[in-house]
């Protein structure tokens, strides 16, 4: 498989990127890597070249940049080189740690829709700290900020089959987002897309589900709009992160004591920040377009590099992608009658 | 100052409800109290009945039980009478830890709105970690699922006069929960709120933030839609008890090595908890009805209902809503202007 790796994007590009590919390159031996970049950058960071290949770019988009102008400006640019070679047929998948808003847009407008879907979703997994999996997928975290009830129902059959095929999980649960756990509980939105997903029976639908219990287990399938995912995902973030600092400021402004108590419990403290660590799941992954686009951290490093192109090696190899085509082709007649019945209600 | 108390709301109710407010008559002095409740159940709890009366209700409003249908059909319950207390002038404020659905309609129908606001919002004061300030407000958390941007502009202006009376923050900084900070962020609803609120100057509107930095002090007041702001609330508060939990049981099935690090570490965890636990500013407060409506945790105990009685004590003596009524009062034309000028875009 070959994969597209858009080596200047993330905070520690290229460096770590190229850190990140050469790890993944030594673990998977059917992987094939072209890193775009400015070759005078790329190429003396490459230790060993073997199955890696660099393809020049003069441009890069910067993370401040608007998407939609930028993608469309720098047409040599290392994001959207990349995301044209996914669309020529010469890559499987495509890679970045750059400008999200950037990666999207090339997403959604250089790689394409698959047919039949709407809206591509932006799909993150988490930790699940209690519950029968270790993980959960929630989506969508961001891609669209305006949402329809239909958008949300294909999102549910993306997710189901991203978490089947790449989470292991066989008969997954979906969950939709709510205020409330009741059927009538929710805005308009919600309201809608809980009938049309209870009205369906290829999903193992088990209704609303709050953002308190995510983190323990929940669903094993997310469905939320973007923006309010987006605001879950970054409270359950934000949370956790304080947390952790909080404990860190008080041990370091203890006594001698603490010290000692943190010293005794770093085990404890590693298995945690290890469990609730979900960088080691990968990136976000754009669903809902003709071939995996993935969204890594701008803070990864090489670890996270190498995580991420697993996870995407899992995609390839399972044809996440492919099962998702297939899915929406045969049951395009249908889905057109649920997006005809959504608007009429 | 008289308040009227539901004594059977909540889990540990009416048992703590009595404690808590016995423990606040000795801290207030100038507080009387009203328990609503069946005198037979209530009356025993009582060890001194100083500034208490027992008003005597036959029904209670259960937990499961449909708000709206709830509140009309149980005129004898305990929330009902309560709330009719405030209505008739024999009480100057309300609380509960009963169902919140029949709490928030007791205080919409009952209670009544504040001439001038459309959609009252139940307000959350929250730990700030770090920042200016030890706390912040956050609103609607969940008393409105849909949302127009008018009644978001109004938040503000409630949520800042709650920061300043009951929070005492001198000029507090508003900011809108948005899925980023730049001010084209958003969905559309919370890009027209954007610009309503930059262009009012008598805020000081700070622009968007993200649900990421909010336990970090990114504003003083919050304003959000009731489903954003439920789904980042349940986000934050189920990610501390999930992270709580998991030093717990990672100390427990750990060895004498954890257990004698947790040991030392105890002033250390606690100094957390007592951080990160909110239930000390009291309860979620439904602003913009006429007088304060409050509601606590089901699960709140004795402390709790002193605290949130303490909270109220402040709400009323400050005149918190009487601010609120004056500034709607003499801005009542601009309000309406602006009404218009939001419904147009």
């Amino acid at each position: 498989m070959k994969i597209a790796v858009d080596a200047m994007g993330g905070d520690y590009a290229p460096t770590e990127v190229v850190k990140g590919v050469e790890m993944a390159r030594d673990r998977y031996s059917d992987m094939h890597f072209q890193l775009y970049g400015p070759k005078d950058q790329v190429e003396p960071l490459i230790a060993n070249n073997e199955r890696i290949t660099v393809i020049h770019t003069e441009q890069v988009i910067e993370m401040g940049e608007e998407p939609v102008r930028a993608v469309k400006k720098k047409k040599d640019s290392s994001m959207v080189k990349a995301a044209e070679a996914v669309k020529n047929g010469d890559a499987d998948a495509f890679l970045s740690g750059g400008n999200t808003g950037a990666l999207l847009t090339a997403g959604l407008f250089i790689v394409g829709r698959i047919k039949g879907i709407e809206r591509p979703a932006l799909t993150t997994t988490l930790p699940m700290v209690e519950g029968p999996n270790s993980k959960f997928v929630m989506l969508d975290v961001g891609a669209n900020a305006d949402s329809r009830p239909f958008h949300l129902y294909q999102y549910a059959f993306m997710g189901n089959y991203y978490a089947k095929a790449v989470l292991g999980i066989k008969n997954p649960r979906v969950g939709l987002l709510n205020n409330g756990t009741e059927a009538d509980k929710g805005d308009k939105l919600h309201r809608a897309v809980h009938d049309l997903l209870a009205a369906n029976h290829d999903l193992n639908f088990i209704g609303n589900v709050e953002s308190r219990e995510l983190l323990n287990g929940a669903a094993d399938v997310v469905v939320t709009d973007g923006f309010t995912g987006n605001a879950a995902l970054k409270s359950t973030e934000g949370t956790a992160l304080t947390m952790l600092n909080l404990i860190k400021s008080s041990i370091m402004n203890g006594g001698l004591t603490d010290k000692l108590g943190a010293y005794l419990l770093k085990n404890t403290f590693k298995e945690i920040n290890t469990k609730l660590d979900y960088s080691k799941y990968g990136g976000a992954v754009l669903i809902g377009v003709k071939a995996p686009v993935v969204k890594m951290h701008g803070s990864s490093k090489a670890t996270t590099v190498r995580n991420t192109l697993g996870q995407i090696h899992t995609m390839v190899e399972s044809n996440t992608v492919g099962q998702i085509v297939d899915y929406f082709n045969a049951h395009a007649d249908a889905m057109k009658a649920i997006k005809q019945e959504a608007k009429n209600n």
